[in-house]
């Protein structure tokens, strides 16, 4: 394979005229092969121009034509072999154990997918017979399914340049909805983005399906992003990234002519309560798991765990002296992009000269586009009195809140702002306390889990990777695990249909 | 029961001091028997506080209890007896037949929902067990179900001031859902929401559920409202109204600190196709009924047919003709409310005026308060020209859309607003057409139907009263029928939880 540097749309390669950029090599700053051409507003309007035509063909292919066809897209990438992953390490400084394992998910998470598309419960079908003798008026035939709600805009994540990029979660539950997909590929790693692209539309061209399925566009600054989000044709919007990016996203959306929906997921520092029992019996042991979680991927990870609340003492003090006697040993680690290690220097700076917050310890140094993992403390009140200290620093850096007893530590949740998810570290002793917190932290979180870290997603049916406002901009779904094909999907009601005019699922008695 | 003007907070009676109004008698215009007290902004405050406290409780209660307690409003309802359906005559101008309708309707939501929740099924449990022996990672202990997102606020319609108001489907879908509902009473039928809403407390008390689950507020202007839908403890909003007061809601919604789902249904003027088969076959027979559907209720539906659209010719003159001739007998009928009344008239005088527009006929003209049904109609290329003309004009007024070919009629379906329900009339000869048509159709609108027209929105699991904006804020719901009961729930992910800690409906294996 070879990068061009090529927008993709229409089943082809095409130059973007709207500027130029190249790759950056993450661990040394330096360009890497290749240049990107920015797409133009003519490019935007050609992309979702085939995917509005492609979109009555695509939303009726068979469930066994479409689930082919996600089937083809895990196969493409695979197909890929070593070079996508040698591109993607060079482009987001990630080792090659966690890229190739974040292939191994974006091409299950697409068979899973393909799976939920051939069980074709999605589509919510749903039959309540006449009944022409009903008095006073006689009952009609009423039958409903769910259909795709339209061409979708999908942007990729800076920090799972696979799993939430261009053939990522957003755009397999899209495809398997039915829906179109136009992708902003992220310019941290355009490269990968243009391999990944590539199998997208091979696949696309093996089965058979209009070449407006699928489209990748580059974009040099905001504009192409923006155009899409604007764009008539475009019916949802998929986005991983920060919370700035995304409520821009939602203004524009909200803005339209047609409002429509955007899946935003944003931020969070997805805290961790450690309950008295559990920290009595295994502070050491909750430390070194909290540490190597802080640390997984340089903290790259929406759920990474940035926040722990606990109560004062003895206990939570050994807690801290293990932390902070792990963390020195902790390696510095290439991050994404020179300017998310920028922001996350800045970030860990202002913590370090906050006057009411207090370093615990760092990690290693290292070089230029290097992050140092770092864990603070603050007391609860100076938390409660701060409310920039719940401001995610994206990055392995952490705060440790100490409450006077857990009525203070209860309050602290009450202040809470929406998480991806909410980690309890219990033992018997706790769960009372624990139980009766459910209620309060439901509210609070997409996910709860119990003795872990929210790090480790797992791609399931029964996951929830969401939150409420500002995790994300929509609490009600999730971007992991097959209930995010209803993102896309929206139900019709047909009444007193013949047969033949009926859509093929519901032609059925 | 007497009618007090008090507000309905924390299961009493409290006097509203932030001004005062008369209930009006629709067919004089005259203030009918009682005086309400608007709410101030500490009365929605005690109302949400309250609803808030509640929650936890009432979202925690077992699928039985909440079923009995849908199932006691609805016994609430029905034994007020007589007394609701002349308060409500009075204050609507309806006439008994269609009052007596929709309470029945009323109650049957009520209990269709109480099954739906003994059902369970829209808990979406899900579980997804655990694997430590999966390599390279344990797999956690996953299960899933959706949760009530919070204290709902529901707006009363104006035009079914009962199935679409106190006690209508918003506010039974929400409860069902395990949300407290704080309602804001329209002040078309002020007396009628009291009754409703007493009956409501009622059943709170019966059943032995916190009083907050239940409030109901007054408002003499739009204050209420707004400080309902910018309330943080209100978690989502259902609103059945006009365009503007819709859009206004979702303003102030998207403005919040947290922003929250609004499902606003607006307008709609439901377009009939007349395909030349049927038309040809049985212009007359399909005027009939047209005529019938357009004066339902003065026209006062929210899925009135508005909007006729067919090839022009001697079959679609024939339709004119016997439409026509039907519309002079049809008597004025009083309108639901003064202002309604007005903005009816107006409307109509907008398309006499307008220079592409040709009255075809008027009904019956009748008192000040009354609506004369009206029929006009114009060219595909005037329709075309004047986006206006899509106004939806509230009433019993409806546009015949003349075009030249089909090909005409398809371009007139591309600039349609999204829309509650397009009805099609069929022959066999049309059917290869409208099978074609049905892909277009399905984004335009929630509901398709054959041979007949919207009114009569049948409550049933495959409803969807519903559409794409502007018709609903929101076409991925309904706010009829079953599937309803989703617009307030959203999923939780609960990870290797002890059983101990896990709610009641996830312990099982």
């Amino acid at each position: 394979m070879t990068i061009s540097g090529n927008l993709l749309i229409g089943g082809k390669g095409t130059r973007g005229s709207n500027g130029e950029f190249s790759a950056v090599e993450a661990s040394t700053g330096k360009p890497l092969e290749g240049s990107f051409g920015g797409a133009t507003k003519a490019d935007v309007e050609a992309a979702t121009k085939l995917a509005w035509q492609a979109f009555d063909i695509y939303r009726e292919t068979s469930l066994e034509d479409r689930a082919a066809f996600l089937e083809a897209i895990a196969q493409e990438i695979e197909a890929l072999g070593d070079e996508l992953v040698v591109r993607a390490m060079a482009e987001t400084g990630l080792p090659r154990g966690r890229l190739e394992g974040e292939r191994g998910r974006t091409a299950g998470q697409l068979r899973l997918f393909a799976k939920e598309v051939l069980d074709g419960r999605f589509q919510e079908l749903r039959f309540d017979p006449a009944n022409p003798e009903r008095k006073p008026a006689p009952k009609p035939d009423l039958r409903l399914r769910n259909i795709a709600v339209g061409p979708v805009a999908v942007f990729g994540a800076s920090n799972f340049p696979l799993a939430f990029s261009v053939a990522g979660g957003d755009t397999a539950s899209a495809l398997a909805a039915g829906c179109p997909v136009v992708v902003k590929a992220h310019s941290a790693h355009p490269g990968t983005s243009e391999l990944v692209g590539q199998a997208v539309q091979r696949a696309v061209e093996k089965c058979g399906l209009p070449a407006g399925v699928f489209a990748m566009l580059f974009d040099t600054g905001f504009e192409v992003g923006q155009a899409l989000v604007a764009d008539p044709r475009i019916r949802a919007v998929g986005f991983t990234g920060s919370r700035r990016g995304g409520t821009a996203l939602m203004k524009i959306a909200s803005e339209r002519k047609q409002p429509i929906p955007v899946y935003a997921e944003m931020s969070s520092i997805n805290p961790v309560i450690l309950f008295p029992g559990a920290l009595k019996n295994r502070a050491e042991q909750i430390a070194t798991g909290f540490v190597n979680s802080l640390v997984l991927g340089a903290g790259q990870f929406c759920t990474n765990p940035g926040l722990l609340i606990a109560v004062e003492g003895e206990d939570l003090d050994t807690f801290i002296a293990k932390a902070g006697q792990l963390l020195p040993d902790m390696p510095a680690q290439t991050m994404l992009t020179g300017s998310i290690s920028k922001a996350y220097c800045e970030g860990v700076a202002r913590l370090e000269k906050h006057p009411e917050v207090t370093l615990v310890a760092k990690g290693k140094t290292g070089g230029e586009f290097d992050g140092v993992a770092s864990l603070f403390q603050a007391s609860a009140s100076a938390f409660q009195a701060h409310h920039e200290l719940q401001d995610e620093v994206f990055g392995a850096a952490g705060l440790v809140v100490k409450c006077r007893d857990v009525a203070e530590l209860e309050s602290v949740l009450d202040g809470l702002e929406g998480q991806l998810t909410i980690a309890l570290h219990v033992d018997e002793s706790d769960m009372e306390d624990a139980a009766r917190l459910r209620l309060k932290l439901e509210m609070l979180a997409g996910r709860l889990l119990v003795d872990g870290f929210g790090t480790g997603v797992e791609v399931s049916p029964a996951m929830v990777h969401g939150g409420p406002y500002p995790a994300t901009s929509d609490g009600r779904t999730t971007s992991v695990g097959t209930l995010a094909i209803y993102r896309f999907l929206r139900p019709v009601s047909y009444q007193d249909f013949p047969t033949a005019m009926l859509p093929q699922p519901l032609r059925q008695a």
